[in-house]
């Protein structure tokens, strides 16, 4: 049952929603590297300016790169599953060394200034956040990416990796807005109320951040833009359906 | 078509989860009000503690009260569809009423103190939340509650109507956990750091408000969850179809 015809266009909005998330998402970085440029002195890692580098790294990493990361199966509709799958867990990968890194900048800033780690509630869910990232990453290679976990094992993990997936990625935003205003509130509570450029564009980065979480967000719930099963991989899931009996993992990712 | 077996039971799973999201919610309000009982004063209108009307109110209405509405398509999931939407917009209607009067709170205390209104991040995600919620109540009730709309019109709003509700009660969420990040470093700056048992209890509150996010999330979106269309709706549907030869809007909510 191979198809020979060409695959399908992508279908009409996606490709604009994916190039809007990308502007969004260049945007964030170069906001953030504006924001502590311009204000906050650069960024340099043996240095008092050690602690910019979390910011950076934390925009970068825990949003901009697990963002696209789960855009993949959007993007790359129509290429072998196994192909999408191994980019996915590179970038997601990509993204919690780049987190590590932001993760030991704001810890060894800490200890340098002697200020106490992991009382605030940003600290909180940014940890949560990273250290769940890190398990559902370990976890998805097991059921997905190495052999030995069966087909229908992988089918009933597969609804609960799609959602705490997003939860996760929605929880890394949500901790970068926490950090922006604490990081306001050390810095400028004097000025912050009379609405200093700083704290606008600050601020703006916030809203920002949620806009890149929406469209993301929209993008891979939308049914219609879920990732059609190639013509081969229909023929493998009915194959093994029939010499498995068991569950059928289904085509969309 | 009418079916005259009785209906059949709420899957396995289904009311836990939704006992566990109740439990939280009453537990979120309680810890809001021992926060402010026992560190804050307490709550009073025509006094200096008006401003702690505030968080009582949005976590009452923006939260507990808009996750509950989210709810009912779940709970009440074999009763007839228009009395179910009715008491989905009642409670965002209630939620929005509570939430109009936690911001006037605000702004009547900032007015009373000098303050500055609407410079914080957030201020902005939280007004953000608040009038989109609003809009969004607006075409809901406009869309599904009052007739006019078509039936084809209707089953097209449905996923948009139901992506943006779930982003708002998010978004929600984080303007709570902004806000209570606000307040610490506003009231307590000096000894947060120290983990004195207001911050602790104020970050705990933070937790649980994203735990009563994944517990009404994962409720709403699990697939085997989603409400079945009722034996005569699907019929009423099919006449419909029929007639109209336009989309039908599905039977899932």
């Amino acid at each position: 049952s191979m198809d020979a015809s060409p695959p399908p266009a992508s279908p009409a909005g996606l490709s604009a929603f994916v190039a809007v998330s990308q502007l969004l998402g260049l945007t964030l970085l170069a906001t953030t590297g504006a924001w502590l440029g311009r204000y906050r002195g650069g960024v340099a890692w043996h240095s008092p300016l050690q602690f910019n580098a979390h910011p950076l790294c934390m925009v970068l990493g825990m949003v901009f790169l697990q963002g696209d990361a789960l855009l993949v199966y959007r993007v790359f509709r129509h290429e072998a599953k196994r192909s999408t799958k191994a980019l996915h867990a590179l970038l997601h990968g990509l993204a919690l060394v780049i987190a590590l890194v932001g993760i030991i900048a704001v810890f060894e800033s800490h200890r340098a200034k002697g200020i106490p780690d992991m009382y605030s509630l940003h600290s909180w869910c940014g940890m949560a956040a990273f250290v769940l990232y890190l398990l559902q990453w370990l976890l998805g290679c097991g059921f997905f990416l190495f052999p030995g976990a069966s087909f229908s094992l992988r089918g009933r993990y597969k609804p609960q990796h799609i959602f705490f997936g997003i939860a996760l990625f929605i929880l890394s935003i949500a901790s970068c807005l926490l950090g922006i205003t604490e990081m306001l509130l050390f810095k400028i509570s004097d000025s912050y109320s009379h609405f200093v450029p700083e704290g606008v564009l600050a601020n703006t980065l916030g809203v920002m951040l949620v806009a890149f979480g929406l469209v993301v967000g929209y993008v891979v719930t939308r049914e219609e833009w879920k990732r059609p099963p190639l013509a081969e991989e229909l023929a493998l899931s009915m194959d093994f359906k029939t010499l498995t009996e068991g569950e059928s993992p289904g085509g969309g990712s």
